[in-house]
């Protein structure tokens, strides 16, 4: 397996746009497209969110089918809490896609990112769809990733060569950030992209089972969106022969290579959260149970306490122990032992006797890793997350003005 | 019902100190006691943290006997996370006070509070503690509640009069923040007195209903401590009958006025939250059943996106919405509504058509309310909490240096 260039349009068949349709105030990109050649397998994941954003509703529903050929991607506005016109917005923007790539409505999903509540300005999007399929192209893969962002600072594209039984095999993926992002996908949107030849079932359970282990362990502030979307579609041009029944060492190596696309773009999504100057990784281990493993790395990787203590270099250990203990994770308080990259700071659950210049100068590594082992059992887990700094108030105060 | 000077030490039998025994590094007063002339009935609440810190484990043991004369209390080092030793700690703590109260270590009950980890200072402690019982004064509430402090900017003391079957009873509380005060109470160490005349069964229900209307939804930064407690010595040399049997109109009456102290100290609390600006009070109306009630209202009070808006006088409802979204309770999005103050913001789940400065304007209100109408039942809750400021990062960024 190996990185190379091009994010989604790495990935033959695929062709990208992203261009300024003047939905958010400034002249940035906030309009994409996304477009196979010919009609992809497709499969998506979800928001949790009972509000439930209209193109999430459309999307949703469009992948009854399983193949798309088209994405449309809007951002600087959410159309969600927007009522039947936003619904009716929404599934005009997959068929003004339809029309402008001459191809069937219900093969276009939509997603939609920016402020809540406020209606779509119609005449813009539809100017803007025209422009986006227009200028589509097998390079577009950096200009979709622009589009996409809201308050992120920088765009998120990946993209890797593996193979599979034999034959090369491409992956790519672009992601965006970078408030709102929290358990169970909040405003994030990911859209990826293979030439890998699979069934829609063993795509679905693929993608279940990645962004379970990526997207779903990634928090920045606790909120999640009502908009959240990852979607990947297969051009299934590659030439190993089909991956079926979600099964087999085929399908293990597809899912080795989503897993690996993934984890690069959460770990770039945490690293631009809202105001971060870290990334960090929480690694539970040997907890009672996955259940119990995930508690305790979120109860941690969600403090405030914690995130703030990262934000100062400042190896508050306690902090730690309070947020394990108040996860409802099954362990033994002085059986804990607590780590800040290689270097031991809790044993037993006390203090180690680590020296406090040798914990700060660790705040330099990237990412600042910090493990717990619970001492339980035997499941492991990683989590995402980023430290608390003064510009997440700054955004976060300043968002609408 | 009214208010009275005097806090804890209002009610008549009740004495109390507060010193600087030298465990902060500041000159500020860190150790305080309260002792009743005679023993007090007395029932208390404790964090439900699994890392349990020593002196509530101390004061847990010796609340199963119904009957108590003392409470010591330290700030600047929680004893948390500090093993058999720290056990020991606190056990002295409490055998240190009997003697210099002359009265059995079982009757004396013990808190800390302040930075993880560290061993107390035994000796310093132990000159403090004589300190302080040679100051004890039946107008030293004020300097106990400035004691219990420690990121706090101001002391928390209130006490009312009130009447309970035709005589007149005094309730006085003292209580301290401001971090770490989350749901089922962070650290967050409140005391208690009356002079009502109440069994000890009585006791332990009344507390527990108010801490769960009161304590128990009061949320700064959704952490919790491993120290939380909450403690009411109740001397009963009022002159109405017993309240036994927790019912009856005495035990009512006990019971709101206990709630009227509680609230002004959970919202005194929250005003003084780590860096808050506002008092924010969400209130959830309609809810199907009270635990969704309280999941909606702790999911809008929790939200670091709502808070940050807040902090910025920007009604930016759509994180309301997606807030009760994220919170698994049950209810229609198209049939919320959502107020700021009395003004309406959001009608059937959409933008109610409501003025932007005329909302600005209503963030100048003491506390800012936040009223959520969930249409789906019959269930009501009020949650406390504060907004989001730059002050936030800053006092946990330096909280150890």
């Amino acid at each position: 397996m190996k990185q190379i260039d091009g994010g989604i349009t790495a990935v033959k068949g695929v062709q990208a746009a992203g261009i300024p349709a003047g939905i958010k105030k400034s002249e940035q990109k906030d309009l994409a497209l996304i477009y196979t050649e010919k009609p992809a397998i497709a499969a998506g994941v979800f928001t949790k969110n009972s509000v439930t954003a209209a193109p999430v509703l459309v999307s949703r529903q469009h992948l009854q089918k399983p193949t798309a050929q088209a994405i449309v991607i809007n951002s600087g506005n959410a159309n969600a809490c927007t009522g039947e016109i936003g619904l009716e917005n929404a599934l005009r923007m997959t068929s003004i896609t339809g029309e402008c790539l001459g191809i069937d409505k219900e093969q276009v999903l939509v997603s939609s990112t920016g402020v809540i509540g406020q209606q779509l300005p119609m005449e813009k999007i539809e100017k803007g769809i025209q422009a986006a399929a227009n200028s589509l192209s097998s390079e577009g893969g950096g200009d979709a990733a622009e589009a996409i962002m809201t308050t992120d600072t920088y765009p998120k594209s990946v993209a890797i060569e593996t193979t599979i039984g034999g034959k090369p095999v491409k992956i790519g993926g672009i992601a965006k950030g970078s408030g709102m992002v929290a358990p169970n996908m909040a405003t994030m949107l990911s859209y990826l992209t293979t030439n890998a030849r699979i069934d829609s079932k063993s795509l679905q359970s693929a993608l279940n089972t990645v962004v379970d282990n990526t997207y779903n362990q990634l928090t920045v502030d606790t909120d999640r969106s009502t908009n959240d979307t990852v979607i990947i579609l297969a051009t299934r041009i590659a030439e190993h022969s089909e991956i079926v029944q979600n099964k087999g060492e085929d399908y293990q190596a597809f899912c080795n290579g989503l897993q690996f696309v993934c984890t690069e773009l959460v770990r770039m999504l945490a690293r631009d959260g809202e105001g971060a100057t870290k990334l960090v990784e929480v690694v539970v281990k040997h907890a009672k149970n996955r259940d119990d493993a995930e508690k305790a790395a979120r109860a941690v990787a969600e403090s405030p306490l914690v995130k703030t203590a990262i934000f100062a270099n400042d190896a508050n250990w306690g902090r730690i122990m309070m947020a394990i203990g108040k996860s409802e994770a099954e362990f033994d308080p002085y059986k804990v032992n607590v780590l800040l990259g290689d270097y031991l700071l809790v044993q037993n659950g006390m203090d180690a006797g680590y020296d406090e210049d040798k914990a700060t100068q660790l705040f330099n590594n990237d990412p600042v890793q910090i493990t717990i082992n619970l001492n339980a059992g035997n499941a492991d887990i990683t989590m995402w997350t980023c430290d608390y700094s003064y510009d997440y108030i700054r955004i976060n105060a300043d968002y609408r003005t």
